[in-house]
C-alpha cells in the first residue's frame, strides 16, 4: 500500500506556511509531501512595490523554497499548475505531468484585476511577481534614461501613473515618491518636470482605513508631489498614456510612459478552470478551510474567500490571514491523516494594518491603536519580519529582514 | 581698450587640456579665457565603453568642468555652439547669443560614422557621451529585465549586436562578455540564450594593430562568447535587428533588441556649418595646429585633421593626441598673445596603444612592447589615470581614477 500523498499546490505565503509546519507534525512514513511552485523561490508579495519602486533589490524580496522546507520530508517540484482534476484527484502539470493526490492544499495566489477596462494588459503594468516587479524597475529607468536623448524633450517620459488607491497603490506610490527624486539626480533630470498620479475610481482613498490615517497619509504623499484624482475612473489604457474621467464627459488624457495598475486582485485563473464554484476566482470554503464539494480538497490564502460575518463582506486578501491559514491546515491536514474527523475551524486573529508611506514613514491601526509616521514605519518592518519569522525562523529573518530604522 | 578675449569650444580632452594650461599661463590682465561646453562636466570618452556596458558607473566616468578650471581666470559657458562666424569672429550659442572672439580653439569632437548605412539613427543605439551610455546601459537591462516576462519567450532580447571590430567596437564587446553573465544572475536567464555578436565590413579586427595581439584578443573574447562575423557589412539596421551580408548575395537578419553601432566617427557638423575646408567634419591644420584660412584659429583633437607622414595617412582621433595638442595650444595661443609669432609645431609622442578587453585583460603596443592580459591591463588602467593626472592632478586621479587592480 503507497503511503498517503498531500500535494501543496503554491509557496506563496498560505501554501509555503501549510508546509513548514505540516512537515513539524508528522512523519515520512505518514505521508508524501510533494510542494508544487512555478519558481524555485518564495517573494514577498506584500513587498513587491518596493521592487517595481526600485527601493529595495527583488533578491531581498525572494528566498529559495528549498532553503526553508525539510527537504527530506518534503518533495519540491517547480512546475506550473494547468487544472486541477477533481475527480480523478490529479494535478495537472505545465510539463504534462499529472500528479495523484490523496490531499490537497491549494494555495495558487491571485492575479491582478482589470475589471475590462481597455488596454491595460497591452499598455499598463502590473505587480504580479518578481519578473513583473523588475521590469517596472527597469522600464521606468529606461524611461528617465532615454529623456535626455530626445531633441524634443516628451515629459511624459518622467510622468508615472498609479491606477488605484487601495493599500498597494498607496504603498507603491510611497516608495516612488522616493525614488523619483534619486532617478532624478541619477539622470540630470529637473524633478520639476516629473509627475507622480494617482487615479483612484472610488470617491476615497484607501477605503474602509481610518478617515484621520487616510488624511495624514494623502497630504505627506501630497507633501513628497504625488496628485491624487480621486473619484476618477481609469477608462482606458493606450500607448500614450491613460484616459481618464469624472463621470462621462469630463474626459481627459494623461499623458505618461509608465502606467501601474495597482486597483485589486481576483483568484488565480486555474481555480475557475478546475470547475471549482468561485467568486473571481476565490472559493468560499467550510470554516476548517476545505472546499464546500471535496472533503479531501483545502483552499487557502488568496484563492480562498471567508466572509467576515460582522460586516458581511469577505476578509480581504491578506498575507496575515493567509499564513494564519496555512497553520490551521496544516493542523488539519495531520488531523485527517490520523484518522481524526473533528478539524478546527478558522477565526482570523487580525492584529492590525499598517500601511506604508515609503522606508520613512506610514500610517497603521495595530491592536486598535493608530500609529503615525516613525512609529508606524517600525512597526511596518516589524510585521514584515514576522512573516519571515513565521516561516523560516531567526535565519531568515537575520537573511533578509529589515533593519533599517530611523 | 578691451583685453584679448581667447574663447575655447568643447570642455574634451583638447579643449579641457588647452584651458587648464593656458590658466597657468597667461594672467587675467594680458586676456580674457572663456571655454563653451554643452555640458557642465567633461567625461572620457573613452570610458564610454564601459558606461554603455554598465561595468562602470557613468558618474565615474565624468567630472564638474568648474573643478578642474581657475574660475577666477576662466569664464564657463554652459551652451552648444551652432555656428561659428569666422568672418566677424564670432561664435553662434545655442542660446540665441553670440561671443566675439580674438583667439579661437575649436575642440569640437566628433561624432558617430554611418556610412549612410540605412535606418542606423532610428534603429541603432551608438556610443556618445554620457546621455547615449546610460541610455544603452538602461536599454540592454530593460530587455533582460523584460525577457521572463513574455509567454512566448522573445530571444532576440538576449542578442546584442555590435557593429564595427576598430577600437571602439572590441574594447565594448570586452566589457559587455562581462557583464551579460551578471545580467544572466540578475534576471533569472539562461546564459546559453544569450548572444554577443560583432559584425565588421573590413576584413579583419582591430586593422593596424600587432597581428600576433588581435589573434589574442579574438581568442579571448571567443573564450567569453563573443561570435565575430568579420568581413560582413551591415547592410541595414531594422527594428527587429540588422540585416548583414557577405557581398550582394548571401544576406541574412540577425535579431538583436539591442544594436551598439561602433565603426567610426566623423568630425562635429559645425565645422562643415561653419565652411571650413573639411574631410568628413576634420579640418586640415597647419603645423602649429591653426586653421590655414585663419592664423586666429586653432583646431584640435578629433576637429582636427593631420597627416601622418610616415605612412601619409591621417592620425587616429585618439585622446592622447588631442591631449598633446591642448598643450601645444595653450602655449601658442599665449606666445601669441605675448606678441611672439613664431609658434611651435606640433609632433605627436605616440606611447603606444592599449586596447582594453573588459576590466581583466587587454592588449598593447607600449613603447614598442606588446603587452597581453594582466600587465596590458594594468597599463591601460595607468593612461586613464595619467588623463585624469594631465588636467586635475593627483586630487582628480583619486577621485575618479581606476585602482582595482589583478
Amino acid at each position: 500500500m503507497r503511503k498517503p500523498r498531500i500535494v501543496v499546490l503554491g509557496a506563496g505565503y498560505a501554501g509555503l506556511m501549510t508546509v513548514t509546519r505540516l512537515q513539524k507534525q508528522i512523519s515520512t512514513s505518514e505521508a508524501e509531501i510533494v510542494l508544487v511552485n512555478r519558481d524555485d523561490y518564495h517573494y514577498e508579495t506584500t513587498w513587491l512595490h518596493e521592487a517595481s519602486a526600485g527601493t529595495l533589490h527583488h533578491d531581498r524580496v525572494r528566498y529559495q523554497v528549498r532553503d526553508v522546507i525539510d527537504n527530506n520530508k518534503v518533495k519540491f517540484v517547480q512546475d506550473t499548475v494547468e487544472d486541477i482534476k477533481r475527480e480523478e484527484k490529479k494535478v495537472l502539470l505545465g510539463s504534462g505531468e499529472e500528479l495523484e493526490y490523496d490531499y490537497l492544499v491549494v494555495g495558487l495566489g491571485a492575479i491582478p484585476e482589470t475589471f475590462g477596462i481597455p488596454g491595460l494588459h497591452e499598455h499598463a503594468f502590473m505587480i504580479k511577481n518578481i519578473n513583473s516587479s523588475r521590469q517596472i524597475r527597469e522600464h521606468i529607468e529606461y524611461a528617465f534614461a532615454s529623456y535626455n536623448m530626445d531633441e524634443v524633450k516628451d515629459d511624459s517620459k518622467l510622468t508615472i501613473v498609479v491606477g488605484g488607491a487601495g493599500f498597494t497603490g498607496i504603498e507603491l506610490l510611497g516608495e516612488l515618491a522616493n525614488r523619483v527624486p534619486e532617478l532624478c539626480r541619477e539622470y540630470d533630470i529637473d524633478y520639476k518636470k516629473t509627475r507622480l498620479i494617482c487615479v483612484e475610481a472610488a470617491p476615497m482613498v484607501l477605503p474602509g482605513f481610518d478617515e484621520e490615517l487616510v488624511k495624514y497619509a494623502v497630504a505627506q504623499l501630497e507633501k513628497k508631489g504625488v496628485e491624487f484624482r480621486i473619484g476618477t475612473a481609469v477608462k482606458e489604457a493606450t500607448e500614450t498614456g491613460v484616459i481618464v474621467g469624472k463621470g462621462e464627459d469630463e474626459v481627459e488624457e494623461i499623458k505618461s510612459a509608465t502606467v501601474i495598475w495597482a486597483a485589486g486582485v481576483r483568484g488565480n485563473p486555474v481555480i475557475e478552470k478546475a470547475g471549482f464554484e468561485n467568486m473571481r476566482g476565490r472559493v468560499k470554503v467550510r470554516p476548517d478551510l476545505r472546499s464546500i464539494e471535496h472533503d479531501e480538497v483545502f483552499i487557502i490564502g488568496d484563492s480562498s474567500l471567508m466572509i467576515n460575518e460582522e460586516v458581511n463582506r469577505p476578509y480581504p486578501p491578506t498575507a496575515q490571514i493567509a499564513m494564519q491559514q496555512g497553520e490551521l491546515t496544516a493542523k488539519n491536514v495531520a488531523a485527517l491523516l490520523k484518522g481524526n474527523n473533528d478539524l478546527a475551524s478558522f477565526t482570523p486573529d487580525l492584529k492590525g494594518t499598517v500601511c506604508s508611506l515609503g522606508e520613512d514613514d506610514a500610517i497603521g491601526l495595530v491592536f486598535g491603536k493608530k500609529l503615525y509616521g516613525t512609529s508606524a514605519s517600525f512597526m511596518k518592518k516589524m510585521v514584515d519580519n514576522r512573516a519571515l519569522f513565521m516561516v523560516g525562523g531567526p535565519g531568515l529573518v537575520f537573511k533578509k529582514g529589515k533593519f533599517k530604522f530611523m
